[in-house]
């Protein structure tokens, strides 16, 4: 297998094109986003849809999300981070099995159905995960691609995987919302630096590489701006697995919490990481018997 | 002298109303500001004035405070605070003496007679300062109010400050610009837990004294909202010396410099410092002859 997006080498940082669609098979294999909708996102690498979920909707999520992170706390889970030089969890993975409500989340149309659009294809769940930030202390963090990640540390091949962030508190300007560099989906930041073994336990508290340069971020940023994902709880942002994005710190006392799930095509599946890399927990990225997605109705009416 | 604002003891944080005017005099020492802008800055703390600074008046001093603060990195001036973490420069202090440009920008009308209006009376300078926030990982101020700090550690008697802010860079909502919350100069938060002699060093790199706690934070919050002071290079933003405020953390590529200056009623100079403290230096807190402000004109006229 050729090297298309090579990075992490000592070979220094560069910019290179993307190579796939930004929306798979014209947007024609399910009906979610309208023509407009979808060309915002080719364009942007993102698309905000405001007000998805009701008020109820947010304030059952909430619920689940704090007790997941107060059992994550207490009982010590690996899949509870915590903030650097503290205890307080930062982010809860695998969120769409430690709960039933988040798994159905996982499978509600209003998020799947965007995701098979974009995706062009049956989706399973790559990642799925809840990031606190807490108030007065919320740490940032730092500008990322997330593909550069997946496809260094667990081997995903190609651009071909979304976000989705479901806001479950309101997101200000003010309380680190999440920030995004318009149109830098089109473009492969190859980071310098080799990348040692499991260091993925602190990668999460705290990037340390797979860290764009500043130069090549600077590029990006006087093309596209900054977008802040400014909306109301229960807003969703769906964002390409490529696009630049990063948040600032949050001394509001205003906490932030959001879910992310992570869609990706079951026409790619995860291969072995580069570099000889050992593959991440199951927790972090799925490999071992991913579950192809369907909507909750039709997968009901499956297993009836 | 009975303590009116009392802080940093072991009682405990405390709400206190204010006892001093905002507006002294009625505003009718100087004519710089309007009746409604008044008003504004009675309400709020602070008023922002947009484009008080032309491009080529913030380009000069743009290029001023860089030369300052790469000398004061290479000759390690005391002046010249470092990040925390860091050699970094972070603030230089004392600027209006180390360079003319700046000596002539304090005593520049459109600032000068914002401040003796206000604090009705003539004023003299307490304290000048550049704050650079540098791109990618510029640090957050965590909240605080200056009054606070400047009554317990430099003996400062009354709420008869003000503090300007000059913009040297476009100040977006995305690169940790200042954050003021309205309404919350007219209580005082009593801050917990002693002061060691010294700490100043330590602390204008990063607060470990006279941290107001979050549950008055969320009180003042939920009051007055959050302001994040957004505006172009150029502008100017006035606030009263206990308004509460801060900044959080800069990832984006785009730097964030501003010149502060502090002016002081002449009738309020500093007297000793609380719980036998040492004051501090005079290029943090102008102690020993300070100098009475005029306007540059009338400082010129009267110099002949």
């Amino acid at each position: 297998m050729t090297e298309t997006y090579e990075s992490r080498t000592e070979h220094g940082s560069a910019i290179l094109a993307r190579r796939e669609p930004i929306v798979y098979e014209d947007g024609q294999y399910a009906r979610a986003l309208k023509a407009e909708q979808l060309a915002d996102y080719e364009r942007d690498g993102f698309i905000m849809l405001e007000n998805l979920f009701s008020a109820e909707e947010v304030a059952a999520l909430l619920g689940e999300v704090h007790d997941l992170s107060q059992e994550g706390e207490k009982r010590n889970w690996n899949e509870a981070i915590r903030e650097p030089g503290s205890n307080k969890v930062r982010s809860v993975f695998r969120v769409h099995s430690l709960s039933e409500k988040i798994g159905a989340l996982a499978r509600d149309p209003r998020l799947l159905n965007v995701a098979r659009q974009i995706l062009g294809s049956e989706t399973y769940l790559h990642q799925s995960r809840v990031n606190f930030k807490p108030g007065f202390h919320g740490k940032e963090f730092y500008w990322h691609s997330d593909f550069e990640t997946w496809h260094v540390e667990d081997g995903m091949p190609a651009m071909r995987a979304l976000s989705c962030s479901i806001l479950l508190t309101d997101n200000v300007s003010s309380n680190g919302p999440l920030m995004l560099i318009p149109g830098s989906h089109r473009q492969f930041i190859a980071c310098q630096g080799v990348t040692p073994d499991s260091h993925y336990k602190e990668s999460l508290r705290k990037q340390e590489y797979g860290v764009p340069d500043p130069l090549s971020l600077e590029l990006l940023a006087e093309q596209g701006g900054i977008y802040q994902a400014v909306a109301p709880a229960g807003s969703v942002v769906f964002f390409d697995c490529n696009v630049m994005h990063g948040s600032s710190s949050n001394i509001t006392p205003w906490p932030r919490a959001n879910v992310f799930m992570v869609y990706n095509s079951v026409h790619n599946t995860l291969k072995t990481p580069r570099y000889g890399l050992a593959p991440r927990p199951e927790y972090i990225a799925t490999r071992d018997g991913f579950e192809m997605l369907l909507p909750e109705q039709e997968a009901k009416a499956k297993s009836v």
